[in-house]
């Protein structure tokens, strides 16, 4: 998707991938396969490039220090990458300079989670490995001193956290350019399914308009405090009792911003190229009252062409996004979206053409 | 900008480039360099694709029809396509259906065009090479018969026509699927430089609403009556006395439709995917109250980035397309789009973009 974002623009990227089936490697046509983890690839690969991003946050931080040290630029860098990269640091960070987090803390084992859990209003506690979830996956939801016992089997440092009273998820995505402008989309509602992002209304319908400039207004201090370059998506809680607290952070363009390519003036990818180039950034602004998106989850169909001519046929104004991904089922393959004045009528075009894509829907 | 309208569909293309430095070759993944008028070249290349499509129409027809003989479907096919090749089966076929036209013939000689002059209101006459001919190219004005002898000299068929006495151009683009469905952009207004496209407002600003209706049914005329598959390019004069003529046809995207990209619920490319697959069709209705395409043709300065800086910066709502040609002088080399509701100040932008990219503009 920021290949398609490039090409008006006549940039043109070279792509690190891990498997010629990756969906980047099939769109591309200047690929490497490689492994991302090996400082050798990737000093090989970048060899010639002007500037380096990324489309995951995994690439190891020392690994993107030695290509800086290499004089090739990264962006965003490897200081602002690993607040993304690690739950830990990123805590740390936030609360040093003064954006709200849920009560959390660095544990050390089980009995350490039972004083995190005594500290507040007791279990159930949130445990996170502080690198390398994603998705759900990397996150344990505890109800007591025994059930803390699976996250530190991988031997990794772990996270604890109050689990929030929230009254849904909100996400803020901003961009940020290296010598500084920044952009703010509207903050989206974020509906998620089994800890895996299912919908996304923008802007978020019925959310008090000082509520929204101050989630905007924390996304734009993270962006600028960290030093990112590209784009931010904050994923936020909305607390029953009225505060936003950050959950999550990602550094380049995120599910929670997949509208922006049909809904915003500027995409998400168009403007992460933008930032990551230097160029002044695009209009973030909306370009219908709301717009939509749900992602297509694998389900049992694999043949998606008969899916697309109920789809196309029933809903002229649909946008589908799929991935080229082998279908295979919950895995992310696409998402779709739709824009209009009714929310109804948007949500419901939305989640009926998911669902026929992924196969649940079928008349 | 086909490869990008099939990105998120799934859709991957495999083209036959006549050159690695062509605009296409540039972005997609899978190319083939070869000469189109080879028919081997088009044998070996089409084995494997599921259908064939074109960004032009020089592909000779009795190829085409070999491909098919071979079982290949091709889309448009040949039996359409040669209404776009050439223009005197073109303009039989559209005396044929009743479709209105400039005054024309097939003319043998000079002294023939006098003859064809003397049928109606005398010199000028346009004098057009039947195939071949594009941007102004293979297009004559004469005033005499002495300057009729020109056309002549490559030993093709000339075609002879009134010269027209129109108000302005107009375009009419139409999207055609196999199975007969057809949708309809607004008719636009085509503003030419020197015989090349510069500048095209959608909708055409104050047309009478039965002419551009009527303009509408013109294209979806033709397109069924030729058997179209894929986009339709009507280009149209609307005279002085108020009549609508066709000038020329184009079976594929066309640079008249560029500003769908941006300014339509659907983009010509998008459409033209999938009438070429035989999928249901994109709602092909504007986004914004007015948008505003102008080509951006080679001027002096080679690098683009500079420019980039200053029109980004300028406008955060424009659309810059490149197509990532090397720059000549007066070589189309993108197009810009901008849109909103103030017409003047729509074709400001985008005006002032063009000039500042080509560098007629520094300021």
């Amino acid at each position: 998707m920021t290949h398609e974002a490039g090409i008006p623009l006549g940039i043109r990227f070279k792509l690190l991938s891990d498997t010629p089936q990756d969906s980047a490697a099939q769109v591309v046509s200047d690929v490497v396969i490689g492994d991302y983890r090996d400082l050798d690839t990737l000093r090989e690969f970048a060899r010639g490039c002007d500037v380096i991003t990324f489309d995951h946050e995994h690439v190891p931080t020392e690994h993107l220090r030695a290509l800086e040290a290499d004089g090739i630029p990264v962006r965003p860098g490897p200081d602002a990458l690993v607040h993304a990269q690690d739950k830990g640091v990123m805590r740390a960070k936030l609360d040093a300079i003064g954006v709200p987090c849920p009560r959390h803390r660095i544990v050390a084992d089980p009995d350490d989670v039972a004083v995190f859990a005594a500290e507040g209003d007791g279990f159930p506690v949130v445990l996170k490995t502080v690198r390398g979830g994603y998705d759900g996956k990397g996150v344990w939801v505890v109800d007591s001193v025994e059930e803390a016992a699976e996250p530190f089997r991988a031997g990794v440092p772990v996270l604890a956290e109050e689990k929030v009273d929230y009254v849904r998820e909100l996400a803020a995505n901003v961009v940020r350019s290296p010598h500084g402008q920044a952009v703010a989309y509207p903050v989206v509602e974020s509906q998620q399914v089994a800890g895996v992002c299912d919908t996304v209304i923008a802007p978020a319908p019925d959310l008090d308009e000082t509520l929204a400039l101050k989630a905007e207004e924390m996304a734009l201090t993270i962006a600028k405090e960290l030093g990112v370059v590209g784009h931010l998506a904050v994923e936020l809680f909305q607390t029953r009792d009225g505060r936003i607290l950050v959950n999550e952070l990602a550094m380049r363009p995120h599910n929670s911003g997949h509208w922006t390519q049909d809904g915003a003036m500027t995409s998400q990818f168009a403007n992460h190229v933008r930032a990551v180039l230097d160029l002044p950034l695009g209009d973030p602004r909306p370009r219908a009252r709301w717009t939509v998106m749900v992602n297509v989850l694998g389900g049992d169909y694999p043949d998606m062409y008969s899916a697309y001519l109920h789809c196309m046929a029933r809903d002229p104004q649909l946008k589908i996004h799929m991935y080229g991904k082998d279908v295979k089922p919950g895995r992310k393959v696409g998402h779709v979206n739709t824009y209009g004045d009714d929310l109804d009528d948007v949500l419901e075009r939305a989640r009926h053409a998911a669902g026929y894509l992924k196969g649940t829907i079928t008349e």
